[in-house]
């Protein structure tokens, strides 16, 4: 039977060659062998491994002093948060000339994957058959939370259980844990965002979207044992490339009715709110200079999301994609059912999928509106703080996932943050999100009643913005270690808020658990399981945000008939800005301007490659066959965003910033020498 | 029972004293009388209605010699229509230095009220008591279509039966129309709208937003029996002025359900469609100049849309507001019943409106997109090529009441428009209303089926416009002519889309009449009754889109515990743009720039009045006791948005632009000495 299905699934065509998001433990060599004619050795790849970096995204450390290496719109959240009213870093950029003058970052923490166990046994161990789907979702939770503590506890590192080909694998993974992390060089964001909102996401494109980072231990550099060198001669249009990063979720294996409530209500939602967000955003940010400074980041955010976004609705919007789909499903239904133990499997996960999409259906604008904090890092520290107060009492397994002992760390670096909140910012964001309340359910609604307290949304927020005391980081220190009696005796007004929001954003995400993620799990583990018994550990699970090896060629594609070649140059950085000078997004540092003659400008700026990628991947390394930096992943284009649902590579392409410009921009533009030995190791 | 209902009404405050639209042929005399001592007198009336034109909103007759005064932005749609890729008169400006360089306007009507006549009898005589409220809608509406026919037969004049006191009276306006309107002069529209989003609606405010136009009749510059005079030497603060001009909609009456619709569903509804545009538009106009000066208009108009609703719901969440509308609300429940003839009149209006809007909200989002033409000039002309097809062969008071034959003139002058049509600005347009159906409704609704022809939005929309031969007129005018017939074999892709649209369009449209406007016009009919009862024609009516006049003293007020004084000066302009400068919305032309020091900086720019205006009111002469202009309304501040539902003295404010603003621009910026010369009369 299962021979059989693998002859199903391979006679409709298989993977495209270069399709795939591979793990570490189990990499692709049969592929990458017959196909390229290439074996990566354990040494090769344990050294790739533990070079790279989880940082929000993904990046690289590339010098035995623990320089890292990623993305500009990586690192921006930490450029903003330095910045201030007289230096703004996001503007101006950044060099530390000395390590004396590098900036702790306030909250960024950086890990790098340490080791890798299968722990599905004892996960599974965990479920019992007489279980409802909710309650083994409950339980195999708690057996990660119990997993994960005692690894930490015996190993010292930061652990993580991740659920594999939609639970068909859990494996147990661990990181060292780095949260000194100091910047140490970033470009303009004129010029790492070169192009703006226009050319985000597309290509030809111009961006230096790079910048540099120093992790250290103990108040000095860390001496990292594996860390990439760079290439300096580059990659050549054709040749192989791998990507190391952590792309953060794709969802290639959905039913049809899953995808059609992405395409109906998922995705449209969240345009709802972004398009909203983004007009509130720009007409803030014009308001002056300064609230243009405090809001870009959030503006920032939001345009790209919402172009991301866009292009997945294009993709889910066109019905061929569907087509495709109904196909493979109708083909993997049809097959003979795998032995698995059918007792505790769902008899027809597609069924069981389609349900639970009509359920969350039901309660999903709600759920996304009164589940979240609107945007506001008050509200957002208030909502924690009230939290904790109700989870820390309990035993770490039995409390909601984030608050569980293996992440208070973690949670605590960004709780305690001294990153500064901008009240007129945060009155803006509270603001819109109580408004938001009033019409997406009417101000009748107990629960927008409640949020607004009988004033105007402008007003209250107002209130709970300029009331709030947990700017002070103290006062929040103060809270967590009081607990539950400071807690509920507070007249923070913010904390007196999100206490009122509590029950129902709780009882929403309780619903979405048991309704509809535990279903979705157990059927889609049912799925993952068919599919898994035919190809194994021959396919790739979809992503998880943990490492992951993509590989494709460096190549153009066609596109309305003209040709994309594989790379620009400084020079088509100089032309786009002459022909869309004095636009929106096309400003250039003066520097660059007055430097253009010193500069080779047939440099190779940017590159696309075939490579598998999603959000999350920003900031890998692409790396030669020697395990050499050749680029850096910063984008895909507006072909490859559907690639959430499903990999294509006849114009998709992973989108990167070429190494010889970082170099050259480094050695005779930022006048950063220093830096660029150590980078390029001389 | 009357006398009662009134000192109840009274005792509640009765209206602020600078409120109300006034018929201009039932003059709140008393009022002005008592108050500021001033009686307007039947020749003052006559003079003021027959300088007045009506032009989309409002404008007036400046000259002997046909010269028309209004906003900058009434004027942009002609300026944007006579605009080339080589020749952007909304960036370069205009003047006309003679007759011969005017430029004739491609589908540019304006209107002069010549006569008004009380036709409630004959209007109310169509609906017998037997009727549904449906059928006695439907009755009424026939016999006005009858009494305009019968009114432009007789005197070859524009007719209208306008309703009044929804529908306690109907009055028969009759307008001299003019189709024949040439642009004469407009300011760049950087100094038009000067300070952009940012500064719309708000205050202090430094625009200089006119332009003007010359009618022409029989191809010679019309020389109108009335025309304003100007006053050179303006308008003090504190003086009374008053404002003519065509106010387009209120709704000062509604009831508190109603109101609760607005609020909950109404406006959040435009809300979302208004910052889904003003995202694809701002996208649009980024990709490059032509986009931008092509994509400007609907730009604009979407963002003017977005910042006055985004006031309208501002005023809507604040409870305030519903306190006060449910304690008058309560007070009208409890007067004393009119005598009117109850047997064709509703027992409970209240509880009929609260029905009829539960009922709007069940296809309201529906209604607004699929009885739309997603802003699409080629879908709006396919869709009136269609409708006309079906609605020409019936008698005239049969038909969709905007294709009445009394209304086929002005119809055909926009049908007939050879205003360009931009292809890639129309593919926008379509694929954003198409994708907007599959958001909305899910890709698999059956309207957006069909709608979408089995293709992605964006190619769906290419195959619509790129096939569409509708952008040649003489097209457009054969399928008039040639009718049904025609349109039914038409291959046009355009056309057969509107087709396969409109049943859909037309049943939502009926729904909409039978059972929300029908019963609603019913029940307010009876509300407004027992409001006429007691106040008859004391009280103003809601707005209704016809000339109106109101009244009030130049006066600043107070906001955040400072003062904002009446008027701004050219000198303000300059500060504001030094301060702002290089920022989006505040650039002014250079011309401003260099000769600057040529102006008397002393000269008033702006000022805020008291009188009663809402949208519609743009470019209406503000005019002295004397009749002279001192001014022209551009705008409302951010408090006068409510002014929709409630007027409001405290803040809230209409803006104007000082006519020696004006003057000083055309003499000293402009150059136009015979333009000055000739509006000032010398």
């Amino acid at each position: 039977a299962v021979e059989g299905l693998v002859l199903i699934l391979l006679a409709a065509g298989g993977l495209p060659a270069d399709e795939g998001m591979w793990l570490l433990n189990n990499p692709p060599d049969k592929l990458l062998q017959e196909r390229y004619g290439f074996e990566p050795t354990p040494g090769w790849l344990e050294h790739l491994q533990k070079s790279c970096v989880r940082i929000g995204a993904s990046g690289s450390l590339v010098s035995g002093d623990g320089l890292l290496l990623t993305n500009h719109h990586v690192g921006s959240d930490q450029l903003f948060k330095l910045s201030t009213a007289e230096r703004d870093l996001l503007a101006e950029g950044f060099y530390a000339r000395t390590r004396g003058e590098e900036l702790k970052c306030p909250d960024l923490e950086v890990r790098v994957l340490w080791s890798i166990e299968d722990v599905t046994e004892r996960i599974n161990a965990a479920a019992t058959p007489e279980m409802s789907p909710a309650d083994a979702y409950t339980a195999r939770r708690k057996a990660m939370t119990r997993v994960e503590q005692e690894s930490k506890d015996a190993t010292g590192l930061e652990c993580e259980v991740v659920t594999l080909y939609h639970g068909a694998r859990y494996h147990l993974y661990r990181y060292k844990s780095y949260k000194d992390v100091r910047l140490v060089m970033a470009p303009e964001k004129t010029a790492a965002f070169f192009g703006g909102d226009t050319d985000n996401f597309e290509y030809p494109r111009f961006d230096l979207d790079f910048c540099f980072f120093r992790v250290y231990e103990d108040g000095r550099p860390l001496h990292p044992e594996h860390y990439l060198r760079c290439s300096q001669a580059g990659a050549a249009d054709g040749e192989l490339a791998f990507v190391l990063g952590h792309p953060g979720r794709t969802r290639r294996l959905l039913t049809v009715e899953h995808l059609k409530f992405l395409r109906d209500v998922e995705v449209p939602t969240f345009l709802r709110y972004l398009w909203r967000r983004e007009v509130q955003l720009a007409t803030f940010c014009n308001r002056g200079p300064e609230n243009a400074r405090i809001g870009e980041d959030s503006f920032f955010s939001v345009q790209n999301s919402r172009k991301a976004r866009t292009g997945v609705l294009a993709g889910l919007l066109d019905p061929e994609l569907f087509r495709r789909k109904g196909e493979e499903e109708r083909r993997l239904q049809a097959a003979p059912t795998s032995p698995g133990d059918s007792a505790t499997q769902p008899a027809d996960p597609w069924a069981d999928i389609a349900t639970a999409v009509k359920t969350e259906q039901e309660f999903h604008v709600r759920y996304q509106l009164v589940g979240r904090t609107f945007g506001s890092e008050l509200y957002s520290i208030a909502r924690d703080l009230v939290r904790l107060a109700e989870e820390l009492p309990k035993a770490s397994p039995d409390r909601l996932r984030e608050y569980r002992d293996s992440e208070l760390d973690s949670l605590y670096l960004q709780l305690y943050s001294p990153a500064p909140i901008y009240e007129a910012l945060e009155t803006n964001a509270v603001a819109s999100g109580l408004s938001n309340l009033a019409e997406t359910f009417g101000a009748g609604d107990p629960t927008a009643v409640t949020a607004l307290g009988g004033l105007p949304p402008a007003e209250r927020a107002e209130q709970l913005v300029r009331g709030c005391t947990l700017q002070d980081v103290e006062t929040r220190k103060r809270l967590v270690k009081e607990g539950r009696p400071a807690i509920e005796s507070s007249t923070d007004p913010m904390i007196q808020f999100a206490r009122a929001m509590d029950p129902e954003a709780r009882a929403l995400r309780k619903r979405f658990e048991d309704e509809v993620e535990g279903v979705q799990r157990a059927a889609y583990a049912r799925i993952g399981a068919a599919r898994f018994a035919a190809y194994g550990e021959s396919v790739y699970p979809d992503a998880t945000g943990t490492l992951r090896l993509a590989f494709g060629p460096i190549k153009g594609y066609t596109e309305a008939g003209r040709t994309v070649p594989a790379f620009t140059t400084l020079e088509g950085m100089y032309d786009r800005w002459k022909e869309r000078r004095g636009q929106p997004g096309f400003e250039l540092p003066q520097r660059w301007v007055d430097l253009k003659s010193k500069l080779d400008l047939s440099v190779q700026l940017n590159f696309v490659l075939k490579a598998d990628i999603i959000g999350g991947n920003s900031g890998s390394p692409v790396v030669n066959a020697k395990g050499e930096i050749v680029g850096l992943i910063f984008d895909g284009n507006l072909q490859s965003l559907i690639w959430d649902i499903a990999y294509d590579d006849v114009q998709g392409r992973a989108l990167a910033v070429d190494i010889r410009a970082i170099i050259e921009a480094l050695r005779k533009v930022y006048n950063a020498g220093a830096l660029t030995d150590e980078l390029v190791g001389d």
